[in-house]
C-alpha cells in the first residue's frame, strides 16, 4: 500500500463498487496478476471490477485525485504482461469483465455495440447468430475480452482479409486518465469532424486512458468456404503464390500461413490427432483459407482454378483441398498445435516480428543463419501469419542443452534477430504489443523523435502518469 | 507582413528554398490563395514551395522561431477552405507540388512510396503501369495531390471496398511543427510498437505538422468490371439491395452510389452527351460497380445472378447492365454530371453528412421535410455514397427565387439539416473536413470532452499554434 494514500482509498473504492466488486483478499487476487504461461507475478494494491462506465469513472477520479496508478485488465491473456502490475507501480487492478453487456447489433448498419468486458467468443458467437461476422479470431478467444484487443489491436488469422482490431473498431466509449467520460460510440463509416481520437486509444495498451466499450464493424457471414493444405517448392515460392491468390480469389482469400517441416514434426509427436494431410516430406506449407458470404459464389471453381495454376507453376508440389468441415477442421488443428506444441521441446526464445511481405524469406534465411552461428544446433521454428508479413519468429533449444542455459541467452538473440527485422525496416511486435517485456528494446530501436512524440501525447493526456506507467513507452517525469 | 517579423525574413526562405521555391508577386500568388469555386480569397506572406523534406524541414524551423504561421498546401482543391490563410493568420502558405518524386513502388508488398506533393492521378496510372491498383478515387484527381489526401482522409467513389484514404496509408514522413522530420515510412500490414503516430496526422488538415512523403497500400488491378444502373422500388431498397450485394459479390463490390430523378434532370438539361439509360422516370437510381482481379473470375454469372434476385424481390424495378466499357463510361458520366449541373439551376446550399447506413431512408425524408418546410419550393438534391452512409445532401434553390436571398439562409438551413444529422448519430462533415468552414458549426456540435481532447493533443505537437491556425477545431491561446 503506497505510504502516502489516505486510510479511507479502499472504503471509499468500496463505495463506488460496492462489494461485489472489489477484491482484496490474496488469494483472490492472485489470478488477476499472474501471467497466463505462469512467468511473472506481479503485485496490486486490489482489484476493482465496475460494472457501469460511471463507476470506472468514479474509480479513475478517486485514484487520480490520490495519484494512484491504475492497470486496466480485460482477460489477462496478454503476452507481454501490459496487464499486470508491479511492485513498483503501486498500482490497482481495473478489470472490466463485469462489463459484459452487448448493448446493441444493427444488421443493416452491420455494427454491433459491446462493452469492454465481452469475452472475444460471446461476440463472435453473437453475430453469428444474426447471420453476421465478427472476424477477428486468435488463440485466447474464449478468455480474452474485447477491450483488451482494442487497446493491444490484436492481430489473428484473419487480418489478411479484415485487417488488425483497428480496422473493425468504429467507435469507442473511453474514460479518460482524469475520469472524464468520452461518448465516442459513432458507427460511422465515413467521419472527418477532427482528430481520429479513437485511433489514438487503439493500442495504446491502457496507458491513455480506460476503454469502456465499442462500435464493432461486423460483416457477411461466411456461407462457403475453401480451405486447402499446400506443400511449397521453395519458401521463395509463397509470395508469388500468395499474390496470385490476392489477383484471382480477391478479399474472399481470408488466411494465409506458414507452416515449418519442424512445425508438423513437433505436433505429429506432442499433439494430439495430427495428422500430416501430404504423404511426402517438404519444408514448407501454407494453410490458406477463402470465404465467400453466399451460396452457390463460385468460389469452388475460382479455388480450383487456383490450385491448378498453382500445380502448373511449380510453385507448390503437393497439396489437399479439404473435401469437408472435417477435413479442414484437420488442417486447422495442425496449425493449433504447431502454436502449442513447441513446450515439451523445452526452452524456445520468441519473436513477433513484421516485415515487408516481399522481405519473408530474405528475413527468415538471415535470420536462421545469424542464430545458428549464435548458438549451435538451435532450432528455428518460424511460423504464422506471412500474408501479413508477420512471422512468430520462435528458436527451440538445441536438443540436450540444459534449458535455463538456453533462457539466460534470450536477450542476446533478441538484439540479433531484431537487428535483421529493423534492417528490413520491419516491426519488433507485429501483433503482441510492448506492454513492459518490452519496452527496453522497443526504445533501443525507435527514433528519439518517435519516443519524444509518444511522450508527448502520453503526457498532454495524462499528465499524472497513473494510467499503466512502465508500459508501452518509457516513463517521463510526471508533473509536479 | 506582420510587424514583428525580421527584415530578413523572406532572405533567410529564400536562403533555404532558392528563387524557384519562393513566390512573392503578387498575380503569382492570387491562385494560391483562391478558392478554387471562387467563393474566398485569402491573404498571404508568400507561397514558398520547397523540392526536399529536407528543405520543409529548414522552412518551419525558420517559422516556429520567428513565431510565423504556416498553411500547408497541395493542390488547393479542398470544399472547406483548409488549405488558404486568412489576413489574421498572418500566415505564410508551404505548397507541396515541387516534392513530386515517386521514391519507389514494391509490386509484391503491394506498396508505393511518394511524396506529398504528387498529383493522385499520376499515382494512380504509375500503379497502373505497374499491373496494381491505386483505388483512391474522387473528382479532382487530376489536380489534388496525395498530401492533400492524407491530410483530409479524402473519400471518394470506392470507400466501400478499400476504405477512406486512412486505409490506405501504411506509413507517413511527417515534419513536425518545431521542424523535426519523423521518419514513419513503414510498408508493414502490422505494427504494434507504440502510439500509431500517423493515425494522428491523417485527417489533421496540417494542424499538427507537414505531411512530406508516405507509403500507399496497392491491390491488384482490377481485370472484370460489372457495372449496373438501376432503378429502385423506393428509397428504401436500397438497404436491402446493398446487404445482398456485400453478401453476394463481397468485396468486389466497390461502388454503390445513389441518384436521384432530379439529379438526372439537371444532367440531361445542363450536361454535355448525358443518357438515361432507363426509358420510365424512376425516383431514386442506384449505380453499382464491381471488380475482379483476374480474367473468367466467374463475377458476371454472380453479378447476373444479382441482379435477377433484385428484380425477383421487386427492389429493382427496372435496370441495365452495362455491356461494355462505354456503357459503363456513359453510367459514371451521368455520375458526375450529377455533381457538376447543380450549378446552372442557381444557388446551392450543400451538406456532406454521413449516418448509419441503415438511417439512410430516415435521414433524407426527414431532413427533406425540414427544408420544405423552412424554405417552400426548395428542390432537395441527395446523391453520392450510399453504401458508405455518405450523402451530399444539396439543396437547390426555388424556381424564380433571388439567389443571394436564397445563400444567406444557407447557416439556418445548414443547421437545420445538421440537427437531424445529430440526432441519428451522424456526422456533419463526412469525407470534405472541416477547415475554416465548418469550425463553429462543428464546435457547436461536438461534447465539450472532445474538443478538450482534441486541443490537448493540438498544444502537444504546436504549443505556438503556428500549423494552420484556426482551421479544424477552436484555436486555444499560444503558450507564452
Amino acid at each position: 500500500m503506497p505510504n502516502n494514500l489516505p486510510n479511507d482509498f479502499i472504503s471509499n473504492l468500496e463505495q463506488i463498487v460496492t462489494d461485489k466488486g472489489l477484491i482484496v483478499e490474496k488469494n483472490e487476487i492472485r489470478p488477476y496478476i499472474t501471467e497466463r504461461r505462469g512467468r511473472f507475478v506481479g503485485e496490486t494494491l486490489c482489484v476493482v471490477k465496475p460494472a457501469t462506465t460511471k463507476e470506472v469513472s468514479a474509480v479513475v477520479k478517486l485514484c487520480s485525485d490520490n495519484k494512484v496508478a491504475i492497470v486496466p485488465q480485460g482477460g489477462n491473456t496478454g503476452l507481454v504482461s501490459g496487464g499486470i502490475p508491479f511492485a513498483e507501480d503501486r498500482a490497482i487492478i481495473l478489470n472490466l469483465s463485469r462489463m459484459n453487456t452487448i448493448r446493441d447489433l444493427d444488421p443493416i448498419n452491420n455494427t454491433m455495440t459491446v462493452e469492454a468486458g465481452c469475452i472475444l467468443q460471446t461476440i463472435q458467437d453473437h453475430a453469428s447468430k444474426n447471420d453476421r461476422l465478427f472476424p477477428l479470431s486468435l488463440g485466447a478467444e474464449g478468455t480474452c475480452e474485447i477491450g483488451g484487443n482494442i487497446a493491444t489491436n490484436a492481430g489473428g488469422i484473419n487480418v489478411i482479409r479484415y485487417g488488425n482490431t483497428r480496422a473493425l473498431i468504429l467507435g469507442l466509449e473511453v474514460v479518460t486518465p482524469t475520469g472524464e467520460i468520452w461518448d465516442g460510440l459513432r458507427s460511422l463509416r465515413k467521419d472527418n469532424t477532427g482528430y481520429d481520437l479513437k485511433q489514438l486509444f487503439i493500442g495504446s495498451e491502457g496507458t491513455l486512458g480506460v476503454i469502456t466499450a465499442a462500435v464493432l464493424k461486423l460483416f457477411p457471414s461466411p456461407k462457403e468456404q475453401q480451405t486447402a493444405f499446400l506443400a511449397l517448392n521453395s519458401l521463395e515460392d509463397a509470395l508469388p503464390l500468395l499474390n496470385m491468390a490476392q489477383s484471382m480469389i480477391g478479399d474472399a482469400l481470408t488466411s494465409f500461413e506458414l507452416i515449418p517441416r519442424i512445425g508438423i514434426e513437433f505436433s505429429q509427436k506432442h499433439g494430439h490427432r495430427v495428422i500430416d494431410p501430404i504423404e511426402a516430406k517438404h519444408d514448407w506449407y501454407i494453410l490458406m483459407e477463402a470465404s465467400a458470404g453466399t451460396a452457390n459464389s463460385f468460389l469452388p471453381d475460382l479455388f480450383t482454378k487456383y490450385m491448378e495454376k498453382a500445380f502448373e507453376e511449380q510453385w507448390v508440389l503437393d497439396g489437399v483441398l479439404a473435401q469437408n468441415k472435417a477435413q479442414s477442421d484437420s488442417f486447422w488443428l495442425i496449425r493449433e498445435n504447431v502454436t502449442l506444441c513447441q513446450k515439451p521441446e523445452g526452452g524456445s526464445i520468441k519473436h513477433d516480428i513484421a516485415v515487408p511481405v516481399s522481405s519473408i524469406p530474405t528475413f527468415i534465411r538471415k535470420a536462421n543463419a545469424a542464430v545458428k552461428k549464435l548458438i549451435p544446433g538451435i532450432r528455428p521454428y518460424p511460423f504464422g501469419h506471412v500474408g501479413d508479413g508477420n512471422i512468430h519468429y520462435n528458436l527451440s533449444q538445441p536438443v540436450g542443452m540444459d534449458k535455463q542455459a538456453y533462457l539466460n541467452r534470450w536477450e542476446e538473440v533478441n538484439r540479433v534477430v531484431h537487428d535483421i527485422v529493423i534492417d528490413l525496416n520491419g516491426s519488433i511486435s507485429a501483433e503482441h504489443g510492448i506492454g513492459r517485456v518490452k519496452v527496453k528494446e522497443n526504445a533501443h530501436y525507435k527514433s528519439s523523435i518517435e519516443i519524444k512524440l509518444m511522450q508527448q501525447v502520453k503526457h498532454s493526456f495524462d499528465p499524472l502518469n497513473i494510467m499503466n506507467p512502465g508500459k508501452l513507452i518509457p516513463s517521463i517525469q510526471p508533473k509536479k
